[in-house]
């Protein structure tokens, strides 16, 4: 039966839990004006053309007509607030929360030493300094994976990592910083063990040095295509360098670790309504309770938090982090600009069919995602975070640029939540997919890893979902469990984050 | 034996045919004042600080500081001249050539019609809106591969037409119409047979409206994974989908076709010093065959023809051609000067270990791949061209991203000229890798399909290799002779150009 969820006591609207058609009565006298969708917003009383509209607590713009109690207010009727200042954001405010301890406190992970995360996989990655050479290194890996893999058991996968990158770009341009810092930290993942493989070809704008410290540099870690006398040879060194490689990662061992050795990443994509009342949320609770096991979790998608950019900029613990929000939030509304687009650009048609009207709703359901923990530090595209605890990675929202981002800044497990359905994954880190809603489970059955809907309907609770998924992420991180997308093999492209000009 | 080789009776420098030490003495009364690397130039007569260093008869640069006859002349002793003005260029200045017919005048095609350019192979594509459904396309690409393929022996091979863009974009800037509309014309390439087969997501924002005109968006050619019950359903649907497609093309068969069906590419990547005197006037000189036969050519990289601008600007056959020039290279000013870069970021460090002193250097030597045609018609990136003959197709000088640019634009084939190396492929088109020194086709002799170096040596003329790559062209569109490339597998991603913003 269709009910109207409320989130916050302050809110002029609520939405619809199914479709439903003009008519229909609901409690406290709601009676619906039109058809109206699921996931889509109903007003709970009379409203005026300019008056605000009010969900989980914050007004998400302005109406354009008015609309009677009962209407249907969608992204025709809204008009964006302003969008809020970067300047002087208040920080150090985080509301008390309660959690409790999370239920488990270790995970069986491939350990990488005193300072690293652990991996949650054991994997080969073999790194392309530039796309040149990429049809090699996907020859090389299908045959690895035929000729070499079954002798070592221990190595559960080989991944290539391609990437657009290397050449034909302006290597020097200021924003070129990022994607050379991403590859150099991709290749670096706590999944490939610490173990090197670069593949490149010899008169690439990407010289290993920008990848390698002078001491990586050798002929263990490093061939150069254009060094070998023909195709031929160079499968033939390559096969053997693999090798090489592949004895040491065998070696490797799952053992019992802390939670603080876990890094995880949080993203949503192809969200609707619900995303931001059941899945998120608990993804948030799930992040609350690593978050006080001493895992670190990572929650990103710039345009999508802009809208909300002062409620994140008050649970920074310090001013450092406050000042890095601001920086990296700025940088992304000047690059926005000189594309001549702003944050309008987002959300998605799909988004809007799903109930989302405007890019400050799609905010306040992604921030949900991030808990309620203070957020210790704010990281740069690409880059690596220096402290444990709930970070926000200021990454492009789009998914498949966002998943290489996190992979480069040490995730070694994403957690993806979606309202509409994408069969979204990684090569490099399983991928858990949470949806929204019970049908989208019920449509998804072998897709979808966990169903948060059960909260739509008042059969579950955020905390239990919460729980279930903090759970699976630990089951899927200790190998137990492998996900749908990882049982299929869908990997998407590594779409590494490239600002600066292609020349 | 080395050699020093002028190109123009204006030069006052020629370039070595192999390393050669100091002291080596040359006729005219050279001699080497230092060690100095193949491809490198050397200065013919006593030059001054200031001075204007001449090769091709064309100013490369000035001087930094003196150098004596026999000295070394490298990217450090060049200051870049000023960059030619895109003002009022003169046109219709083609110098007049003489070209003999073409050797041969048809090839064996699959004809596409009376308006279209006949494909030199017969390919499955799938076409993706999105990159989220990059992953289910891979595995069903790995399934009809091993399912259904054998099944239909006149279709070559399936490929999935996979890139970054679709989605997590700002679909509305001004920019965005290059992607879009790459993608729309990449699946129309003469080499797929009129079949589309278009598979997305269903909450994209690239929309297939945006792709397909509405008589095409039906079942039969579109299938939007959100639409199905599961990955097992999806997977089941898109066999079937594509059997149908195979069913369709495995009727086609080649037939005898006039050289007026065929559109080619022409495009060069780690060139080297020699290339803009061995194989690249090779390749213009089976340009003007196959042009002069009633082919189309393309030849394309804007920064890289950027300082020799006027000179194509003079080839121009009417002003439509000229302004569209301007416009395409003007444009690209100011994509590069909005990334804070300007042309010096090309060359590559591997052209300047070639001998490849700057891009004024490297403009000369690409622009010689465009043979003496006069240029007809001059288009923007993933355009498709309306006349027959020589085109400038204006795409970034990225070998990976100038190949789906002009996949986009039609090509059928493309000849890639190389220097330095590189495995680079296709799996939309036969690329054929034609090198400029005969020690890189020693080096490669298993990746390298036509060797230009008969040129540096003097056994061979460049009409005489220019004739040679014209028949193997002829050979691999007609499907007599596969490339190295095709052999063995090597296919770059379709980097489709998006200077756009990701959101």
């Amino acid at each position: 039966m269709t009910r109207l969820i409320q989130i916050n006591a302050n809110d002029n609207v609520a939405i619809l839990t199914e479709d439903a058609s003009k008519g229909t009565v609901f409690p406290d006298g709601i009676v619906l004006l039109e058809d109206i969708p699921q996931a889509h917003k109903v007003a709970l009383k009379d409203l005026r053309k300019g008056d605000s509209v009010i969900r989980y607590g914050v007004v998400l713009g302005y109406l354009l007509h008015d609309i009677k109690k009962g209407g249907w207010i969608n992204e025709k009727s809204l008009e964006l607030p302003l969008q809020p200042s970067l300047e002087d954001m208040e920080y150090g405010q985080s509301v008390p929360f309660s959690i409790p301890d999370p239920p488990l406190k270790v995970f069986e992970g491939y350990d990488n030493g005193p300072d690293s995360y652990a991996g949650t996989r054991n994997l080969l990655a073999i790194t392309t300094t530039v796309q040149c050479v990429s049809g090699v290194v996907d020859q090389l890996v299908s045959q690895i994976r035929s000729k070499l893999l079954p002798k070592y058991p221990n190595v559960e996968e080989v991944v290539a990592i391609n990437h657009a990158y290397g050449c034909g770009v302006a290597i020097n341009a200021p924003d070129a910083v990022i994607p050379i810092r991403s590859i150099r930290n991709i290749m670096r993942n706590p999944n490939f063990g610490g173990e090197i493989m670069v593949v490149g070809l010899g008169c690439e704008k990407l010289t290993v040095d920008k990848l390698l410290s002078p001491e990586e540099i050798n002929a263990e870690n490093v061939l150069m295509l254009q060094d070998y006398p023909g195709y031929a040879s160079m499968m033939e060194a390559l096969l053997k360098m693999a090798e090489t490689k592949l004895q040491a990662l065998n070696r490797r061992k799952r053992t019992t670790l802390p939670l603080s050795k876990l890094c995880i990443g949080m993203q949503c994509g192809g969200s609707d309504s619900f995303s931001g009342i059941t899945a998120n949320p608990s993804a948030g609770y799930a992040s609350d309770l690593l978050v006080r096991g001493g895992a670190t979790v990572m929650f990103s998608e710039v345009t999508e938090v802009r809208d909300g950019v002062h409620l994140l900029a008050q649970r920074c613990v310090d001013k450092e982090a406050r000042n890095k929000l601001a920086y990296e939030i700025g940088w992304y509304d000047d690059y926005l600009a000189k594309g001549a687009v702003d944050r309008s650009a987002n959300p998605t048609p799909g988004n809007k069919k799903g109930g989302l009207s405007n890019i400050v709703e799609k905010a306040m359901g992604s921030i949900a995602k991030s808990g309620h923990s203070p957020i210790v530090e704010v990281i740069g595209p690409g880059e690596l975070p220096r402290k444990h605890g709930l970070v926000f990675a200021a990454t492009p929202a789009s998914d498949i640029v966002c998943g290489p981002s996190q992979l480069a800044s040490g995730i070694t497990l994403q957690v993806f939540i979606t309202g509409r359905g994408t069969p979204y994954g990684l090569a490099e880190a399983p991928v858990i997919k949470v949806c929204s809603r019970n049908d989208m489970k019920e449509h998804w059955d072998d897709l979808i890893d966990l169903n948060a809907g059960g909260i739509v309907t008042g059969e579950e609770s955020v905390d239990e979902v919460g729980i279930r998924l903090f759970n699976l992420i630990l089951e899927v991180a200790s190998g137990r469990k492998r996900t749908f997308a990882e049982q299929y093999g869908l990997k998407n492209f590594l779409c590494v984050f490239n600002p600066a000009p292609i020349t």
